[in-house]
């Protein structure tokens, strides 16, 4: 006979949908201290090669104290501290707007992370709603080291209840060029390596239009990518266990949306080897899921490109990434008509920095 | 046609029972450097959440002069050094006690083993017989930061062998609180921030009899466990060779009994998160084996509470916590009868520190 | 309707035969700084236990100024650096030669790569020829850490193209003694602690002729071997992509070679464990090749012995080390007639050092 089930009041299971209430902000669980080991075990996962992350050397020529953190596995880990608070009862993740990344991450370094509430908008089948947060990630000493509005559908724990207020925030198409150099100390274009960096073209090799196959792929096995989502402390539940997945949505493990954009980002070293700081992402969209087994492809596409108010080291590229699943992207696939092609994963806009 | 095959003198197969004296030592191999990598990875593979280990500056404020390594990994380090010695020839590792922490580990300590026999029992097969252990992990300073006792069912080389001495060692059912708090030092409970911590609970707020689920599942896949075990220096072939296991008695890899603990440790964040420290082992048994594919869950019951003494700073929670195989644990499954539900994997009987 | 396919002038495609020429000087990019990070993972990936690498503690006794980085990461590091510039386009990694480890490496320390071109021969197809390089690794110094010969089989752009000259280098057979201590400080051979290494046997123990079993196999997984390959910014696509491989030669992903090297090495403890240094490879084939889901054994011979002029610290095995695929070498399996046992999938030539 079976025990009588309660669950535990020293549980967390997440806030849901009425939880929520517009300007509420909450300090998320745990600080995390990031390493070399952290960095050695990113570059195991992705195999990343711009060389102002990967060289000491590197980039104190360029004019960094040491190689900063990768801008995305400083993205993962806070990011990772808000899935608790903020996304434990998602159903889906629907995008990203105005992420800056405003100041270096070294190692050494410990990240703690806030989000506010800034907007909620319940769905018409009163099952779901929209959560619109701010997150910040934050250094040791309380700089804000990056900021992103996420908006996510987030179930309702009961459909009768009614959301506190409605309000669906006013998010910016794209980051203004004017703060994408915040992260990025002056840069010694001129100590600055192509031919150690891996790439002879500068921000003026550039053309806005301009479309680039990043060639390679990259298969996902599920150790990889439930070995990256651990080291992010993300615990959506969904990445690591195939027992309920198996009888789920997808029949399996859903590998988390960030390890596509860390895939494609290592993959588009090959045609941007000199983009060596993401300074921006203006949104992202994870079209279509991403399961074990299958090859990442990706290529992209500069949208634009800007000067930055003042530096004449830095320029900015506006790219447009699109990755694929077992989708090779010399004919740069990304929708048929209004449709996305079904093998696309992710488009993401971001802007990059490239020594002139 | 073959050559004649002889075993190499150079090559280590190992003690068998008959080799095992009452009162002998043992120093083990390989003397072992931690670091920030190693952390890392643990980190990659269990998704630890404890906010002491994971920031340096929650540790700092908490009373640490930075964060100590996992206790688990220390077991995990000190016992993968035994086992050349002590179980490369066993069929069965049946149980630990008294096992304590007793001094923190940081990175840059380097640990180092030896073992002492304290026990011999022939089994009436005699084909195998059961070895006692208590083994002992040392820092650069020989300072004992791990001290258990571990017994173990060895194979003999030669049935006809009689055994030096047979002895059954009297082993502690628990570790007394009063040695509990040694590899703790004072904590500032008010410095001690449990929202960044990611739970509200105290010591006062748990009860003896208190039982918890710790709800989610984390599936393991064969390049993890052996990532993880490797990493431990620890050489038990069973758990790295399909080809041989693939004939033998499972007919596929087992999966390092520690690997179920460390996993059932890190899901037991959710609804312990302040139980930063595990301080002593009382016992535990690896009921079930465990292999790739499985998902593992685990939930934990408050068998008891204690102060320690002279300090108002922490207090003890003696835990029993079990781990299952695809078998979620929210009607907290044990067991059946006299037998353990064919789903448990481990169970395991131990002491974690807890602010008060 | 697809767009038309144009390739980006900004991606690399690699050098073909007839883009090197005798002579040429390429400087690799990307720069690397190793870290303890990136040897919590190798330890992981390989469960190394030379106590030299493992500990600082036996490291500085035994007379190094801390745990050195292991002699194959250095070599895999650089061989990665080499891999887009040099063998992007390449058929087959036909072998090495003349590999001298000439420096320690330590945390810390930033390695790049160069090649020089020092042989070119076309085949009798015209579709393909092989390039002779020598690549040499060096410290943020500038120092020379490793420096060996290696050709490979490439593959041409256009039939017609004549390579600028023919020649075949002359490499040596061996490496001469007198070299192999570079990168070895004077050892302190009392200090050096053989228990605490895990073999009584120093170089005085061993014989030519001499063959050790290696005994224990290790299961190599998708997962592993990606990462490791990764880890080196090795970017043949062969070993990551499994969309266009199982379309391909093999239907599959093949494993990096350096792979079965490192794992041949650390299997190669048991028999060797005082071996602490591979101070040159003095050739090496990979017979056959590895894939995921198989076991790797191996087992070596000691083909000489040779004293190091000036020194009495340390002595020189020359081992032959042969990793097989999913069979024991109890038997010592190489080859069959002239042929080499299907299962052999190294034949590996190179000096170890040895306490005396």
């Amino acid at each position: 006979m079976k025990e009588v089930v309660s669950v535990s009041a020293k549980i967390s299971t997440g806030n849901f949908f009425e939880d929520f209430k517009i300007g509420q902000t909450v300090r998320h669980a745990t600080p995390r201290t990031v390493t070399t080991g952290d960095v050695a075990l990113y570059n195991g996962l992705f195999g990343s090669r711009f060389a102002v992350q990967s060289s000491d050397e590197f980039a104190r020529r360029s004019g960094y104290p040491r190689s900063p953190i990768d801008d995305l596995l400083v993205f993962h880990i806070v990011f990772g501290k808000t899935v608790p608070d903020i996304s434990l009862n998602a159903v889906a993740n629907l995008g990203y707007a105005d992420c800056r990344f405003l100041m270096p991450v070294y190692p050494g370094d410990t990240l703690t992370a806030t989000s506010e509430v800034i907007g909620l908008k319940e769905n018409s089948n009163k099952k779901t709603g929209i959560v619109y947060v701010r997150s910040r990630g934050a250094n040791q000493n309380g700089d804000t080291v990056l900021d992103y509005a996420r908006w996510v559908m987030v179930r309702k724990r009961d459909e009768s209840a009614a959301p506190s207020a409605e309000k669906v925030p006013d998010l910016p198409k794209q980051v203004d060029p004017a703060v994408l150099g915040n992260a990025c100390p002056p840069i010694d274009t001129k100590a600055y390596d192509t031919v150690l960096a891996g790439s002879p073209h500068r921000f003026g090799d550039y053309s806005a239009g301009e479309k680039i196959d990043h060639v390679s792929g990259i298969t996902v096995e599920d150790a990889e990518h439930m070995i990256a989502t651990r080291l992010y402390q993300n615990t959506a539940r969904i990445h690591f266990d195939h027992f309920t997945e198996s009888k789920g949505r997808f029949g399996k493990r859903l590998i988390y949306g960030g390890h596509a954009i860390s895939l494609a980002r290592a993959l588009s070293f090959n045609g941007l080897g000199n983009a060596f700081h993401v300074a921006a992402i203006n949104g992202g969209r994870h079209v279509n899921p991403l399961f074990a087994g299958l090859t990442v492809f990706a290529w992209s596409e500069v949208l634009a490109k800007a000067d930055l108010p003042g530096r004449s080291d830095v320029g900015a590229l506006r790219l447009r990434t699109i990755a694929t699943k077992d989708r090779p992207c010399a004919d740069f696939p990304m929708k048929n008509g209004e449709e996305y092609d079904p093998a696309v994963i992710l488009d993401l806009d971001y802007w990059v920095l490239i020594p002139r």
